[in-house]
């Protein structure tokens, strides 16, 4: 992950296409920050060509003057002349060498980073030599713009002066801008034929990018020794201008650096001045050191300031360190973070419509959306999509649809009073979101703000959890009387999730008559007229990260539908909607709950995970029977439900990418091999499954501060032992303290992108901490985050 | 706008870079489309370099054979071979002559194109050739990319070959995706050294795009007619493999023309079978022709399937049509569509952080935002600022800080029951979003439904209008007993927003009496506790485009508050809410409506504009006292609000680039001479004007239909006659029909982009139309919208 230093200024020096004179301009860089009295790293990565040509050669030999200031090095060399990809090819064509990975090439970069940095605190500057143009590809075939990504240098753009230069020169700044780049500044030859950088000098300019120009180098001499004279004499001359050509350009990058550790430093005070966050008490936040300065993001990693380091000036540690986003950054991200294909999914939209206006119009992006939604979640019972912005809208726009459902049926038998009064079904801990009408949906509680009011009435849910290694059903108290047992242990997770083998059993016949009797006590003491059922399947987030015993909830539904035709999509009962913004699009594995409980919803709600983890949209589905209630030729009685941006194309875009993404997710040998992990005893395929290590969960759960413990798709949940529990409760959040702290294995690189310790961001409600992964993570990661878990609850 | 025909299909080939062999392929893909049949328009719209080696000679020369088929033609020429600015440059250095603007550039050849189209409904193909790379210069000195993207043409892309090659090629198509385009292919030479092709071919076909390589052309023969042989042969034998090579281009390019329209075709259908449209009464859709499809959009149009043209199968027209997107695509558009700083900015944002955790954290797109914003419409009053996804949820926020403050200094007087019952003082037709809490702060009325219980009372507001050429404000009957007249005659639109000079007047003092009384008999009837006023200053939108008296806000904000020492930012009587979705950052010309007004909120809300028509976000700003009023040691009393993507990096960083981009509009030439046709009769800057023209606005008041109209800023509103005034009514709707018909001045070009004839899709509010611009369209587009309003409005 990203690499800044106080005493050490890098930057990577990127072309706008091969033969711009990239190495020139670094020589010349190396040359101007030595005349500057700095100790000077020039670090090539990889070479390509004949050795002496090779860049690390170059340097030396024009640098010799200052040659007790200079380090020049290459990581890997290759002779041919062609691309690194075809490079290692060629050479290593008949032995079996696989060519360096981008991680492992990555992690031997930021490894020799870091031991330039540690030797020594007097300033320094460091310029990094990428190979050809931004896209050419690395010794293992990807990109270079894509493969120094993790490392997040601040950038130098070599330009071309050549004809055709300007496009190459813009279009490669384009490139770097798609990955996040911040360039610094701009240098090209100062040509006076094609002149691009007159052209280009406005240019960059009105998009604040510094750019330089020096003259072109001399032309090749045939005696050597006449040869080395001229270019010698070529970097004296342009270098030896005070405030003018590159010597400009080292002072311009200087203050850039300087700017950024201003920036770090400054922005915690300018946060805690200026901020209003979500969820945070701010009487509770002591100070600076509380604020997670974020300074850039990669996979599963944050790059956060480190405060230490950058505290103290002698520091030669990276200022920024890595940091493992432990809750998926509120359960949004799906392929890490800032990954490309995303990326370019959202600019591909822009640019083709910006934000169209959606009411009886259809734009490309948002008809794919709806017509794979409906073929995926909404398979065999919805028939229309409906956009918002948010899960909390989007479970709004799914209220408003079932209240005018059920009141359609009523036949107009309600007044205006007895509509504002209609009431919800669900379980005790649901959560909906934070605007008022999704939280009237839920109980009072911690949630609860001035306006709330809970309408409905809400049943305390069994849940599932494992402890000391046993699977476990816990009954709450109201329910026991008719199960008979507080806790009912269960076969295995697998047979848990086989909803259709338990359907016929006592127990799935004791949550029924609970059901039953709860509702008609209800009705006998004058309680809310009931109007939908709402539920989040399976997982109940927000509420405590709550596993519910699916039995109840496929008991629950079919006893608020009564007896209902097996072909009929039509609603009958109360309708019914299912929250599927955490738990929908896999994040628990499974694309949508209805087939896990062998029922499905009226109305459903997917959010998060459907745009990836990049940008807020909402899509709720429904049956054709929900729609029709709200048909007629008075548009008063239509859905009047609109957000200015509905079906924004950036939105609706970026989770086409993503749902095509996780197709071929599903089929990656990742998941198959997650999957192999949590088979049945007798080798059949469970119906869930986690990303988690089962043996590792088995594990945590047989520690005594752990009270029980339970994964499904990307989430590990763990209650701990706390006599307070619930949501004001501190105690997980103390228990975990210490992975906060950056750290790697003993002596060997981490995990994180450029093996550097790392720390873990993680979330608790109360007495549950839970650690989430993007459904893409690698298995190196997930175990070390299981490693540094495990070492947490074992060591204290 | 777009040009796309039944019969004539048309790609644009961009290049890589120069020298890539663009001509080659061109020539190439044109003689391969006349082996088929296919009647072939070469159009090369700039050519730079010697007569004898530009492109349409180079396509006549290889191409005589079939010249009965082939058209080629060039429309600029320049003989320096450089690019295309230096060209102009070169050649005009001694004249006057301006280059082609890009609008005049684009015009002439969507005109070209157009005439092309209806030289015959035969099949037919078109070749148009750009010059050098994506992004070279044109004749003005904008980009190849840019200027042509009113086209939306789709595309291939030559790739370079060379060494470098893969990386101009990625970069070339990444900056083509970055402009919306759509590539449906890729050809290369078939280099055997560098073997570009071997990389690009499983990269592109990843991305689903179509890849092809051809053998280098033969280098060129000293003797003329050699060398025509040679390379007559060459392109012979690239051409004459059947399903190969350029032929299997064709055939896809084919393929890609044919899908595209099929896919406009069924697009009708489709949404009608999957999409749930926000305030759209299905039941009132009559079919396809209902449906507006939008296949791109730029600038202030909409590129959408002209039916009629798509229907006929023996057409020469365009199936796609400018559309005027008359709502700014519900009041969001502040630069047009598709603009590609906006893009660059959220692509950046993507490309560094994806989504990032917001709690307790911080990042630079959101820090910049909320200084900038605190620094601009919360200058002088607000300290905090909160993020959420849209307007509602912003107001939703707006409103639990304003009913906790006022709890808060209720010092807990209030039972729980009481808190529900707080109500909202407002004015009568406001619209706050269509979440429930925000409806809830709204009177009941057309967008009520089940759940919604309006908490609160609302004034009829006196409202500002022009009607046969007088500045009126329309006192309702309720408070004409305070102000002895229903209308009051204003010397001027200035003179309505100076309010500073109206403070003492005897209208002011009547509506000060007023309100006061109404209070005081609110509450004498046991009316519910007030706990915050909120209003949407100056106009209220979805309620009808209502300019209410300023005035009386001003005097409202005072008597709510009391008596309140001058320096003081201590909240007083009741906290005050302005809702600046609308109206805020220049909508109606000002920043923030504050300074009109002359008194500042406690909290308000911006969204909308703030995102400059691209994505949702909301910021809800907030003074410190209302802030203190959450601070404690209780995490239970923190403001427990927020959404996934919480101040999400693309939208704070689209943000921070819209509001810069604002800064500069603000200071442009169309401003300040839209500015100077709204001065005071004494010649002194008004405190409002409006990019309408203030004689049109005059004009169109005296006409019979026309009961009122108003406009600032980018708002024209038209309230026309009609006894059936509100929502409901279709009297607007109906009146301003013929607008949709695409039409051109007679004879001349439109001035839609490229000038075809274009249509306008315009909102209306039941007897209100509306019509807004971007807060960039140019001076010639708002005339012409004017123009065709003034005709459908002179023709009934």
């Amino acid at each position: 992950m990203s690499s800044l230093f106080q005493h050490l200024r890098i930057h990577q020096v990127f072309g706008a296409n091969t033969n711009v004179g990239k190495t020139i301009f670094t020589t010349s860089l190396v040359r101007a920050s030595a005349l500057r009295g700095k100790k000077v790293f020039y670090l090539k990565p990889v070479s390509t060509g004949p050795l002496d040509d090779a860049d690390d050669h170059h340097v030396n030999r024009y640098t010799t003057k200052y040659s007790s200031l200079i380090t020049a090095e290459c990581l890997f060399r290759y002779d041919e002349p062609v691309s690194p990809h075809l490079a290692v090819k060629l050479r290593d064509v008949e032995s079996t060498r696989q060519p360096p990975s981008d991680a492992t090439f990555i992690d031997s970069v930021a490894n020799r980073i870091r031991i330039y940095a540690k030797s020594g605190n007097a300033p320094a500057h460091m310029y990094l030599e990428t190979a050809g143009g931004v896209h050419s590809p690395t010794l293992s075939g990807t990109s270079q713009a894509d493969c120094y990504r993790p490392l997040f240098l601040p950038t130098v753009l070599v330009g071309d002066s050549q004809l055709g230069g300007i496009s190459t020169t813009i279009s490669s700044y384009e490139s770097l801008l798609l990955r996040g780049y911040t360039v610094d500044a701009v240098v090209l030859f100062h040509d006076d034929y094609y002149r691009n950088w007159e052209y280009l000098k406005p240019y960059f300019a009105e998009r604040g990018v510094f750019l330089a120009t020096v003259d072109h180098p001399p032309g090749k001499l045939a005696d050597p020794l006449q040869d080395f004279a001229s270019t010698d004499q070529y970097y004296e001359s342009i270098t030896s201008v005070e405030s003018e050509g590159i010597r400009s350009v080292v002072d311009h990058l200087d203050k850039c650096h300087h700017h950024r550790l201003q920036d770090l430093e400054s922005m915690p005070r300018r946060a805690l001045d200026s901020i209003w966050w979500p969820f945070v008490q701010h009487g509770l936040v002591q100070g600076d050191k509380d604020v997670n300065v974020i300074d850039s993001a990669y996979a599963d990693f944050f790059s956060v300031t480190n405060k230490n380091a950058l505290a103290d000036r002698s520091s030669t540690q990276s200022v920024l360190s890595p940091q493992y986003d432990g809750s998926a950054s509120w359960w949004t991200q799906t392929f890490g973070h800032a990954h490309p294909s995303l990326t370019m999914a959202a600019a591909k939209a822009s640019g083709r419509y910006g934000h169209v206006m959606f009411p009886q119009a259809v734009h490309l992006p948002a008809l794919k959306l709806a017509e794979r939604l409906l073929n995926g979640p909404g398979k065999g019972w919805a028939s229309r999509a409906f956009f918002s912005d948010n899960g909390s809208t989007g479970m709004e726009v799914a209220i408003k649809m079932a209240l005018r459902a059920f009141t359609t049926r009523q036949q107009h038998n309600l007044n205006n009073e007895e509509k504002k009064e209609l009431g919800i079904l669900g379980l005790k801990g649901s959560y909906h979101g934070d605007t008022i009408g999704a939280m009237d949906a839920c109980e009072e509680g911690i949630y609860t703000c001035e306006w709330h009011e809970s309408k409905g009435f809400w049943f305390d849910p069994p849940t599932v959890g494992i402890k000391d290694g046993e699977v476990l059903i816990n009954i709450p108290a109201s329910l026991a009387s008719f199960s008979h047992s507080k806790t009912v242990k269960a076969e295995s997770i697998a047979w848990v999730y086989e909803v259709e083998n338990r359907i016929n059993t006592p127990l799935a016949r004791a949550y029924a008559m609970y059901v039953t009797r709860a509702l008609e006590a209800l009705n006998q003491r004058g309680g809310p007229v009931l109007a939908a059922l709402v539920i989040e399947p399976i997982l109940m987030g927000a509420g405590g990260m709550l596993f519910v015993d699916p039995l109840f909830q496929r008991v629950l539904v079919d006893t608020v539908r009564g007896r209902r035709s097996g072909a009929s999509h039509r609603w009958s009962g109360l309708p019914v909607i299912f929250d599927e913004v955490f738990v929908g699009l896999n994040r628990i594995g499974v694309e949508s709950t209805g087939p896990l409980l062998g029922v499905y919803p009226d109305i459903s709600v997917n959010a998060k995970v459907l745009t990836g983890g990049l940008i807020p949209l909402a899509v709720t589905l429904t049956s054709q029977s929900i729609f029709e209630a709200f048909l007629s030729d008075s548009k008063a009685e239509a859905l009047l439900h609109g957000h200015s941006y509905t079906a924004h194309p950036i939105g609706c875009e970026v989770a086409n990418e993503t749902l095509s993404m996780l197709d071929k997710l599903a089929l990656s040998d990742e998941w198959i091999a997650a999957q192999g992990s949590w088979v049945k005893e007798n080798g059949d395929q469970s119906p869930v499954w986690s990303l988690w290590d089962p043996n590792f969960v088995g594990e945590v759960s047989k520690l005594p501060q752990v009270k029980e413990v339970m994964a499904l798709g990307s989430v590990l949940s763990i209650k701990v032992e706390d006599k307070a529990a619930g949501y004001t409760s501190q105690s997980a959040q103390t228990l975990f303290q210490p992975l906060y702290e950056p750290k790697a294995p003993d002596g060997i690189l981490s995990s994180a992108p450029g093996g550097a310790p790392f720390g873990i961001h993680y979330r608790t409600l109360g007495d549950v901490a839970y650690f989430m992964t993007s459904l893409n993570t690698s298995v190196s990661v997930i175990r070390s985050i299981e490693d540094r878990i495990w070492e947490t609850l074992t060591s204290t």
